[in-house]
């Protein structure tokens, strides 16, 4: 069995988790270097997971000639520059999400990535991967729910956890390009098709902080898809009960529901609050296994080659769920309905 | 135990089963007088419920001395005439709703009802009388999920009437008028506020037929209220499982979801199709408990007289109600944000 | 439609429970009388329902000749008498769980029925009238999970009345006879069959007081039935979620659980505690449409007449189902296997 | 990072699985050698898996120098020959449940992993190191649901493989001792206590043929413990529904409830059946990530070292839970009750 050598950048909190994958869960793939500026993480991290070679300069990584593939998983605002390196020096790239800060930054990633068709690049839109996401989608193109009316998606981050959201905050991007753009994407994903008309609203709703950075705590944005399909989203920042993704697909014969009760094991507390379903508290925990799924189907792109793999969710998804998540704050500034 | 003498004009499928209440659950009540265009059915109904009058003009059942309240069960057109009928009769009153098909005819109720000071008159929103909603709204109240941040409103009705649906669909005024105005209600009592902007969407995704009416067969509008909270509503005509009513209410410190599932009973079944909850079919099933609650607490009104009851929901619900409904319905139409 | 004129005897809390169903909710009926040891009460229970006849003693209420039926809720010792004073008098009968506290009284029970072939009498062994157990019973009798295998009842009295549970525990006869013959006769009715062997096991868990009464504060029992289907049953007296009754039947194609999770509402709570169901707290509330059915059904095989009727549960139930209660106790107090 | 050597006996279905488990989901494992009595298909799993040594005699792999630890997945009958042939090779073990066919046998076993301390030896009852048992196992030794009253076990196998299932019967051992098994070490584990009385009952509801084999279709077992904590335990070959395995703590306090429903992911199924749950249809779906936490766990105990690891379940666990099975099996077919 080949394995494909692959290369880290970045092992902060996400990336040290992709690197466990790639080292020890993702039978195809073999971790072979890990760059990171902190140099003695990524010693610590090589030496714990086996990777051979360390560096703290992205290029030098993506210059080794032991690495095939290339896996980006520093901050946002560096995405397009990791990019550049990487595809320049011939690598197969996978990159987190969102792919980058800007619209323009986007098309900038598109016209590289475009400059080297012989390299596989793919997004890590993982909820895609998840078992429950796929077995939904497995039953909507199997005509069981009848035609889309509408798609639901509600991401909320545990109000456990609300300091460390808040000190990220700033540098963000806002909820609308941090965390809803993992909706948008499902909402493409899903309708197969884009938005015509949107209308964000929401508010601080106890955390003013938010409106230094023309954000809000709790948000929400209606969707009319080209197809005339309905979308909406939600994205909140205090739930009490844990790191809760729900998305529903209501169509003319069925509906789907996926998360509704972000169950962390399959034990019910029967107890003086009732019974009661603990929920994941974590949102590495919750899509473990799609992160593990990601990386196996970016190994069978790579396998079958670029051209022919036809890889997903790619630059143009990125570009075009940025492009939606800058229109949603457009519109949550202005109060106003955006036309696309 | 003093019961109050209850005329109730209108007996098809909702009044009947108002009627069967009034003479049989709601033991503050006496059926005295029914009325019904159809005589013959309001004789019927009135030996089978014990009722002594039967009249089939609405005049004559109001002006009968032993009624002392008039429950109006007619269809929607007719209302503004019933209320003004028995409130000048000297009744006290209780409507179904919707109040009245247009707003300027709800402004002639209001006139109507501000003459008659001592009388009271109930709108019958009887979600509000539902014990689970009930339970919700208490829990608000006690703080329990800190401030509202989102209101989210499903009403569908069951795909296996679709029938009976079209052929009402018409003469019903259409889902926001007919439909969704429970939920603008909920959505008001549950936030204490009014809408400041709406923009509603929604298509014929199965059911071209409702085009003509300017109608959709299933439709949903974004709110933003006075005082920031977000809405949601959807209204469809197509559910699978059945006749399905679900609420939640998100707020900073926890979230309430009623009816998500719409169980019909406390039995699961283990079958080749999974575990399964089977549902309602039927709203006047599922609402029976509201319904009924709704009449004790009209009686509790009337016991307690009009000036100091200040019955709730009233005739400015009724108003509110459809003037915003009329609005989501200029929004669909125009496919416009509309600021109220 | 004539009502059938109803007289009360016991108005405790449960008898008081099924007084006001009788003159409110149940149509056929009409509460005509009441008597209770304590006069009092009696007075106060038919001033707010409207019963013309107050009674201390048995003897008057069942000699009053405008009573047509009499329904006893008096303690279990008293049951008999009170079964033989109304029978002797032409009364029909309804009288709640269990028959007596005794077989020996229970076959003296039997002789008095026996004697008045034309008087109905029932008694109250309200779960099969749940709308749940119902909607069970008929998937059963339909065929939906093949043959039958096992039955598994659990009834738990919530932790939150231990007190008032301690307190009764002394003259209530023991777990076996007050609370598991209710899943006694579910198992009979259910089954279609009668114990051919058991072993009963248990003990004090917690409050060691219940071995002062042969008796212990959860225990459970597994029985054979002589068409060899299997049948287990759980009583407790600590639960933390409430007033909980669990039935399920396992068949060769399929699964019922009835209950499972007790809800009080359709509202899901959302906490810190995970997704929680709110669970009932007292069981007049579980039971509230069971015991308002129980009436109704009493009601029309009085319409029926006792012959044609063929009243069920019947005093032969409650024979058996205080018999296997009993077999239950010996076999736990001697920790051994009976057969019957 | 140092990897444990592994060599895997028998490469049948659950073989198959643990061999990819250790070959590529085990950061702590190498899979170094497979022998299997079809040599072409341990060659085939060799290439596969990137094994570098094949035999088809387990001697052969106990000897290979490379190999530190032997899996074993050979049929029973087999189990104690090979941790003779592995022990004695000086090889850490880990074995398959069951223990043996016989007590006998498990006793062999005993005096083998007696006479080699210095070795780990590990039974495969992967239940244990299941996310949502270790999960109530925690919430137990915490207090949270107070003293443990009942412990109820149900596993069921789905109908859909019925067919598999009748083949392999005459050689299984039976119900008790192939299935049960599992739910027998759950009991002693979870209630840390041995069973002091047991009666088993059940019989071929559908498939007589079991009749054969003095087993039954569907069986179940009462077992009160020596804590006198009360056990009871049901499996069945016919589920509707799926591969199921549930298991309930009922404490003094509270209660918890393992897998009521198996849910194969977080999908909701909104249909004409209502909402419905699909659930797993497939053992080694189900306890994917258990038994790779199985292996970690064993990875852990070498590392330690055999004396200081003390490694559980144990060869004891093994030799009474096939004890206890055997009364069970005795019970069932005298209809007893049982004293050990």
């Amino acid at each position: 069995m080949k394995k494909l050598k692959v290369g880290v950048i970045g092992v902060g909190r996400l990336g040290y988790a992709h690197a466990c994958n790639i080292a020890t869960r993702v039978p195809g793939m073999e971790l072979v270097a890990i760059c990171d500026g902190n140099i003695a993480r990524a010693k610590e991290v090589a030496e714990e997971l086996g990777a051979k070679n360390v560096y703290s300069a992205p290029e030098d990584l993506c210059n080794d000639p032991e690495v095939e593939a290339v896996c980006i998983f520093t901050n946002t605002a560096s995405h397009v520059d990791m990019i550049r390196i990487a595809m320049e020096a011939g690598k197969h790239v996978l990159c987190e999400k969102p792919l980058a800060e800007t619209v323009e930054k986007c098309k900038e990633a598109e016209a590289i990535i475009e400059a080297h068709p012989d390299q596989v690049f793919m997004l890590g839109f993982m909820r895609r991967f998840d078992h429950s996401y796929q077995v939904a989608k497995k039953k909507i193109e199997n005509g069981d729910i009848g035609d889309i009316v509408l798609v639901r998606c509600y991401s909320q981050d545990p109000r456990s956890i609300i300091e460390g959201t808040l000190e990220y905050a700033p540098r963000s991007g806002g909820q609308f390009i941090d965390m809803s753009i993992h909706d948008i994407d499902l909402i493409r994903w899903l309708t197969g098709s884009e938005p015509r008309k949107l209308w964000a609203i929401g508010g601080c709703y106890e955390f003013p902080q938010y409106k230094e950075w023309d954000d809000g705590d709790n948000v929400s944005c209606l969707i009319q898809m080209e197809n005339d399909v309905m979308a909406y989203f939600f994205a909140g920042r205090t739930a009490a009960h844990g790191s809760a993704v729900e998305t529903e697909i209501l169509g003319t014969k069925g509906m789907l529901r996926i998360g509704s009760i972000p169950a962390d094991s399959l034990v019910q507390v029967f107890s003086e609050n009732g019974v009661c379903q603990e929920c994941y508290q974590d949102f590495i925990t919750r899509w473990k296994d799609a992160y593990i799924k990601e990386m196996e189907v970016f190994c069978e792109y790579v396998a079958k080659g670029a051209k022919e793999a036809n890889a997903t969710p790619n630059v143009y998804d990125g570009t075009k769920s940025t492009n939606i998540a800058y229109k949603c704050k457009e519109s949550f500034i202005k109060n106003e309905l955006i036309t696309l």
